[in-house]
């Protein structure tokens, strides 16, 4: 949203799934789509063979122009029409008008979307799996060590690291049956044509779409056009692994104050103003991630109110906080880690 | 929140739905556990078989004394404190001590909470299926109907009163299995004693834990008094759910309009001022309660930050938050229903 | 929302701020308004003064159906054009055609809830004069006392009670400005008829406006139906004052922190389990309140998108949001204080 | 907070304002307020003058690393510590101490976020005199148009095109004085050192503050490094804003449906599969832009829960949430602008 802050990326920020989310790999997914679905339409009998080969070629060799494109965008609300525009232009007169035969601009939107946040799901998985092995670990050398557990604020009993590590760990293990659950659901293709009937794909549409889906790894199902839940849960499932981590975070902070000093944290932030200070830095900024996303977890749902078959504006709304909810649980998840690698129980 | 407003509740509020939050719902329940806990602990040999009979006993005949209760949830942030002391004054003095043993505030007022959620979701799912089955009759009778499309506030191109239907139905199955996936995750007894180990409960705490799960018909894990996620996932169930009927709201607000005369619902809305008007009230109401649950999703998820092992912040802020989401999404079906039964398609 | 929860109540209630949201606080503002109206109306020669004569009459001793009132709003979206038959009737065939004149049934909604705004701003302005009272009273019995001060969660440096104190003070100071300067933009008259346009009131509207204004002691204005900025900056407003409050909540809490043991709160809260708890309830209470408003007034400035002269979606959701937010904000401000009069430093 | 975007920054995003929170507007403003404390500090007698002039210098040719800063940003969870080596570095051994005198982190990255929220004010306020113009244009031109009011999304009653718009205008009006009286709140100096006493800075502190915040442009108020209410009611209005802004597009947009073509949007956006589609993609945008920015004023207001004398979360999810807030507001005014000069009433 607000270009040029790197220095609050290096805070918040993920390079690896930010890049998930830019105009090339938005675009790289769009014209691999474009080029899959010609050969889905050409195998179907849609289009001619000559055209998809024509079309996988022109596709290959294409360089947008992003000028061009935020042109569209900004006429358009979305840079689908320049960028068929640009392609049909790149395959020529002969083939151009089978590319994006049947399609519409959302079928490209959202499955780029899908396609680019299946990869981010592995990345994120792949964080979860390390950040519960960094909790083992932890709980396999400092797990012994007796913890006062604190209630409503104020001191409560002893239990142990182990103890307490635990209730950070269950929530993650949840997380990952959860996104077992809801991959299904939300990797889908999206193919509809203008209003979601596929009608303009003939009587062969379904076949053109179950073997599309299949040639980007996506599951098949019918259009979703106006059917945000997928995306809404999804969204579910990021606030609620902040959430989490926003936990772990608070607690850390919590036990890491000088007066408590149960646990410390290795290499913490330094003050321009105290040289004495250690601040629990990832552990305050885990907190805020969880609150921020909670927050936008909020505003996503707004855009379940989709008016009739495409709304403008409830899909713009999730274009500007979904991405920003998937960096952020990313980033809390590197951040997690991180500080629990640098954590010992005292 | 603002009681004695039956005027506004009898517009988005939901008396059945309203009666599982009551005072006397959840006292009904925290009793109805302790007797169960009494019972679980004396079969597994921590209490004595005359103990859980006498507390068995007391509990059946038990009236609190709501004053002393409210004075406790004004200086203790719970009930509880206050309720334990009444009932083991009924019970008495010999076996008085024996009740609530091992068990904190916390175990009695998430599981009643849980209790309660249980047979909320009896009912939500009793009204997701009459509406479905609600809609299937109204594809039925009027799907052939042509209709036009509308996308990004505009004409697109003409399809069926059942493509249109499809795209409300579809998001309801998924919430069905949705629930179905959550529910083992959420109806769970919460046991775990002052600091959430059991240990206050002894060798035998995990069989009294199951014990006492299987007599309320509970599923049975560890203690889950810090790790909030269970119930901020059905929280956002619920925003799902009222959600896709605000969708369904707005689709028919937009295409009851009289200029687009789409379809029409009988018994429309009257003015005060112009006697042609007929509002399209519920449609309206729908995307009301879809907005209100979406933000309230937004601080429901602010309570998984939960500092330590109890925090009375995060709790009390569930405790404001939930109850709303689930009678307005209890609300939103009925609306739903009423709204789909009046629905004809021109 | 969810009725009968007296107990909940007790810990984030108000009974004194929820009776002006009350069905029996609202329709006796809309019948005064309906009185004054006709009064208004007389004066500028619009009805004859026989009609607002047994209009105020009929106002004066009439008692409303609440059966047939929950009715109307169930059908209706409101319960004016219920309450306008009713009244009607009460004022008998002759003169009752003169009642509810020129006006809609937003006129009487939004004037009843601004002049209850104004006697909840009242009573929330004396609060935080007896808060402030009670903060200045705390700095100067333990304003030397020294006291360590925390940044990010770490000891820093040295300050005295006093310099905290301040903190908590100077927000107050300026939420009192705050208000003296967004009252005259929400305390206004709403009298527009049925699309905003007074046009139903004849050539002497402005003047009609005007006398019924200074009757029920508010603002003229232009009509402001569609325009929900003031009640959107009100609750802007609410929010700043339990975000204020909270903040004190957050520290006291950290504060009392059996580890840190820089004050004490005198009568803290009792465990159901443990006999040494001292909880700080009323510290975390605040901070539930704040988050719990910070949600609400994202929710209620969805609001503020009001499609065209009147949103029966847009205007529902403040019904239901705007009053637990007063509510809200009330109870955080007297448990502000009952926390404030607890306080000692140590 | 997703780098790398500029084709959705093409529909919402605004290059103007998306300088002003880059990391070297930040950095220019934070070492601007560092030679201008040197200069206060000694024409206060705190530092030597020559301390001051070689701080100035060195201020003036400093280039930072920006490297370094990211290191810091990520250890430190903010810069300055990084910073303020590096420009004592520049400094050189003799005056270097006498760099960032008695001033902590939160005194240069909260002045520096004041100073760009003056120059994002006044490019604010410069759009909405602007569209307040386009409006006047509009209302001169169209005005005199029949229109019908729409109340409920149903036909009302006839008004006229000057009817409608002056709903648009009103509320930008009061927008203008709310901003007048905010300003003095939230262009303030920071300037508290370590703990927010000014202790550091001697016996003539608040003359050093006073000199620093006229050097500054800015207004001079005891340190609120805690305390962000200004902050969180600056995000108020730009929620107010950008409402009142939706409100307008979602008018717009039933207005434009075909079936009501009571206005049209010249250059209205394409479709890649229907070509006779016109979206008024301008005023979807703005809804979507409102309901983000109420939202994210949910998630900001979060941040008033300040823990003790500086909080690293609260503070942290300021960070995130408020560029974004300003910048939709702007991009908000800028798309209102260009669909207000599209428009004509029919």
């Amino acid at each position: 949203m607000t270009p040029g802050r790197s220095l609050l990326g290096a805070l918040v920020g993920d390079a690896e799934l930010e890049a998930l989310f830019s105009d090339e790999a938005d675009l790289q997914a769009q014209i691999r789509i474009e080029a899959a679905l010609a050969m889905a339409e050409a195998e179907c009998g849609l289009i001619a063979p000559e055209a998809a080969t024509a079309i996988g070629e022109a596709c290959a060799r294409f360089v947008p122009d992003l000028a061009v494109l935020a042109g569209s965008m900004a006429q358009d609300g979305v840079m689908v029409p320049g960028l068929v525009r640009q392609l049909r232009a790149a395959v020529g007169d002969i083939h151009g008008a089978a590319l994006h035969m049947g399609a519409t601009s959302q079928d490209l939107i959202d499955t780029s979307l899908v396609l680019r946040l299946g990869r981010a799901i592995t990345i994120l998985e792949a964080r979860l799996d390390a950040l519960g092995a960094g909790l083992v670990a932890l709980k396999a050398r400092d797990g012994s060590r007796r913890l006062m557990a604190h209630t409503r604020m104020q001191v409560a009993l002893p239990f142990s690291a182990a103890d307490k590590i635990a209730t950070w760990q269950a929530p993650l293990v949840r997380h990952k049956t959860r996104l077992a659950e809801l991959k299904p659901r939300l990797l889908l293709l999206q193919l509809g044509g203008p209003v979601g009937t596929r009608v303009e794909l003939g009587e062969r549409a379904d076949a053109i779409a179950a073997n599309l889906a299949a040639r980007l790894g996506l599951g098949h199902a019918p259009p979703w056009h106006s059917q945000r839940d997928g995306i809404a849960e999804f969204g579910s499932w990021l606030s609620l692994v902040s959430g989490a981590l926003g936990k772990l975070g608070q607690d850390v902070a919590l036990l890491a104050q000088n007066e408590v000093a149960a646990l410390k944290v290795a290499g913490g932030g330094t003050s321009s103003a105290m040289a004495h200070k250690q601040n629990p830095v990832a552990a305050e900024v885990l907190v805020a991630m969880a609150r921020f996303n909670a927050g936008a977890l909020g505003t996503l749902h707004q855009a379940l109110v989709h008016e009739n078959e495409r709304s403008g504006a409830a899909w713009t709304l999730e274009w500007i906080v979904l991405p920003q909810m998937v960096v952020t649980t990313g980033a809390a998840l590197t951040t997690a880690q991180t500080l629990v690698d640098a954590l010992s129980f005292t």
